[in-house]
C-alpha cells in the first residue's frame, strides 16, 4: 500500500518574530492605525508565514484537481458526468473561468486528472489517478484504501512540483460533477451536522433536487456508519469523499509542511481543508481564507475552521475561482505593506 | 458668480440593449448560470454603461481632491490640520496608500488641492481652489456661494481632463483632516437622520471624541437651519460641506454627464455621491459601489443610495483606496465576461 505516514509530520509554526515586526511596521505607515482593515491582517499573516518583512504573492501556482463521482448515478447534479472531462479540455485550452483568471493574474495553472472518467491522457493535463472515478457511495465505499492513499499522494506530488518552481503562495481548485454532494457528505460527517445543513444547489438544483441530495447523503452516512462523533477523517474521505477531494486534503497538508501558504477557495476546497485539519491539525496556520461561497453549507465549514474570508461576492463556481479573485486583493495588501512610506520617511505628523 | 447651470443637465441613460446582450452572454459562458455572483452583475452594468459587448476598466484615472476644514477648531479630529498638506506631498512622492495602489494597478493618479491650507503650489499637485480651507461651520457657513460654485466647477474641470485622456472608469478619492465631520453633517442633513447615526471614529477618535463630534454637528445643523425635510443639497454643501466634498459632488455629476462610470469609494465619497444624486438624480445610474467602509455612518448612506458594494474589508482610510482595491476585482469581472469560452465554443454539455 502507498505510504501515507508523511501526513502526520507536524507542520512548521508561523514566525512570531516576523508577525510582531509586521504588526509594528503597519503602525508606522502613513495611515490611521488599522484603517486598511483586512489588508493589514493578511499582510501580517503572510509575513509570519513567509518569515519575511515584506510578504509577497508574486510567484503563485494554481493547482486544479479533477475527479468523477459514482454517486452521480443517484441524480444529484444538474449537469451530466461527461462535463468533468469536457471542462478539463476547456481548462487546458484557456476558456474556463480559472484559465482566464490565471492568465490575467500571471499565475501558473496546473490541471490534474486525479480520477476522472477520461480513458486517455488529455493534452495540457497531468494524469495522476488510481482509477476512473469513485464508486457510488450510496451503495458501496467511494474508494479502496489503496485508491485513497494514491489520491493523498497525488496531492503531495503536485505540491512538490510547485515547490520546485519556487511558489510563494498556492491556490487549489477543483472540478468534478457531483463533488458538492461528496463535499457535503464529508463535512456533515466531520462536523456531526445534519446533511440538510450542508447541502446546497451545487451547479443548479431546484429545491426538490436539494432535498433529494440531502436524503442520498443521509442514507450513505448511515450505511457507512459515519454519523458517530470522532469518526477518523481518513475513514470519512475514503467512504464518501472524492478522489479530487482526497488529493486536495493531501495537497493542503503537504503545502503546510513545505511552508507554502494556501489561499483557500470555496465550498469544496474548504471541506477538504476541514478534512486536512482533522488529518493534521498543525496545517491550520497555513490557511488563508479567500471568499465566502453562496453554496449554503460553506458557512458552517468556515465557522468550524474559525475562518474570516476576505471576499463575499456570491460566487459558487469552484475551480479555485474565488481564491484567484482574492489573490488580486492579497497582492495589493502585500504591496501596501511593503511600499507605503512611514510617518518618519514622509515627514507626516502623527495623531494628536 | 461662476456658472453652475450645467449641474442640471440630464445624464445619459445606460444602454438597455447592451445590458440585455451582456446578460445573455453571461448565460452562455462555461459555468453554471449566476455562479460568478457579483462579478456577473458588475460586468453587465459596465457593458450597459459603456455601450459595449466587452466592458473594460483598463484606462482608469484616480482623482483625489484635498481640502481643509475650519471645523477642526472644534477638536473633532485625531490628527492636526497640518497633515492634509503633509499628505499631499506624500501622495505626490508615491508613499501614500493610494499612490502605491495606483502604481500597482497601472492607473493614473491626479491629486488636486481643491482647498487646503497650503499657501504655495505643491510639486506634482494640481492647484484649483477658491480659498485656503473652509471656515468653521460650527459658527459660520463653511463657504460662500462663490466658493461653493468654484469647487463644483473644479470637480468638473478634473473630469474634463480625464475625459481628454480616454478614461473608461473614474475613481474619486479625498484627503482632508476633519472631513468625516463635514461628510457626516452633509449626510445627516440630506437623510434627515440624527448626527449620532452618521458619526464614527474618523482617523481614530475615542468614544468621548465621537460624542463630541456628534454634538458639534448637531449644533451646526440647528445654526444653519438644515434639519427640516427637503433642504436643497446646494444649501447643505455650502453651509457644512467641504471644498473637496463639493468638488467630488461636481465631479460625480460631470462624470455621469460624460458617460464615464464612477467606482465610488467609502464614507466621504459616498456622502458626496448622495449629494450629487440630490443635485442631479440622473447621475445615479453611473455609480458602481466599491466597498463598505467600517466608518459607521456609511451603512445609512449606502442604504439611501440602494448600493450593494463589492467589498467589505473593514477599510476606513479614504483617499479612494477602497475603490482602488475593488478595481482589481472589476477588471477580473470584465476579463471573465469577455474572455471565457461559451458552451458551444468549448463543446461543453449544458445542464440536464
Amino acid at each position: 500500500m502507498t505510504d501515507t505516514a508523511w501526513l502526520g509530520t507536524v507542520c512548521p509554526r508561523p514566525s512570531e518574530t516576523h508577525r510582531i515586526a509586521a504588526e509594528a511596521r503597519q503602525n508606522t505607515l502613513t495611515k490611521p492605525p488599522g484603517s486598511l482593515g483586512a489588508l493589514e491582517r493578511i499582510a501580517i499573516q503572510l509575513a509570519a508565514l513567509q518569515e519575511t518583512e515584506r510578504p509577497s504573492a508574486d510567484n503563485v501556482q494554481i493547482i486544479l484537481f479533477a475527479g468523477d463521482h459514482g454517486v452521480t448515478a443517484q441524480g444529484i447534479s444538474a449537469f451530466p458526468s461527461t462535463v468533468t472531462v469536457e471542462m478539463l479540455r476547456n481548462f487546458a485550452s484557456g476558456g474556463a473561468a480559472i484559465s482566464v483568471l490565471a492568465r490575467k493574474l500571471n499565475a501558473r495553472l496546473e490541471v490534474i486528472d486525479a480520477g476522472t472518467l477520461a480513458t486517455s491522457k488529455i493534452a495540457g493535463v497531468v494524469t495522476d489517478k488510481p482509477c476512473h472515478g469513485t464508486r457510488d457511495f450510496a451503495t458501496v465505499p467511494a474508494m479502496t484504501d489503496e485508491q485513497f492513499a494514491f489520491a493523498l499522494n497525488a496531492g503531495r506530488r503536485a505540491v512538490e512540483r510547485a515547490q520546485d518552481r519556487g511558489t510563494d503562495l498556492l491556490i487549489f481548485g477543483e472540478m468534478g460533477i457531483g463533488n458538492t454532494t461528496s463535499a457535503a457528505a464529508v463535512a456533515a460527517a466531520l462536523l456531526g451536522k445534519a446533511s440538510a445543513d450542508l447541502v446546497g444547489a451545487g451547479t443548479g438544483l431546484d429545491n426538490d433536487g436539494i432535498r433529494h441530495k440531502a436524503r442520498v447523503i443521509d442514507t450513505a452516512l448511515d450505511l457507512h456508519s459515519l454519523k458517530g462523533a470522532g469518526v477518523p477523517a481518513a475513514e470519512v474521505l475514503s467512504k464518501v469523499g472524492g478522489l479530487e477531494i482526497a488529493a486536495l486534503a493531501g495537497a493542503i497538508v503537504a503545502a503546510a509542511q513545505a511552508r507554502i501558504p494556501v489561499l483557500v477557495d470555496g465550498f469544496i476546497v474548504s471541506a477538504a481543508a476541514l478534512a486536512a485539519t482533522h488529518l493534521n491539525p498543525s496545517c491550520a496556520d497555513w490557511l488563508i481564507y479567500s471568499h465566502r461561497s453562496s453554496e449554503q453549507g460553506h458557512r458552517l465549514i468556515l465557522e468550524a475552521l474559525g475562518a474570516e474570508p476576505l471576499l463575499d461576492l456570491k460566487m459558487r463556481l469552484g475551480e479555485g475561482s474565488g481564491a484567484a479573485v482574492a489573490l488580486s486583493v492579497v497582492r495589493l495588501a502585500c504591496a501596501l505593506h511593503s511600499e507605503m512610506a512611514t510617518f518618519a520617511e514622509a515627514q507626516v505628523s502623527e495623531s494628536l
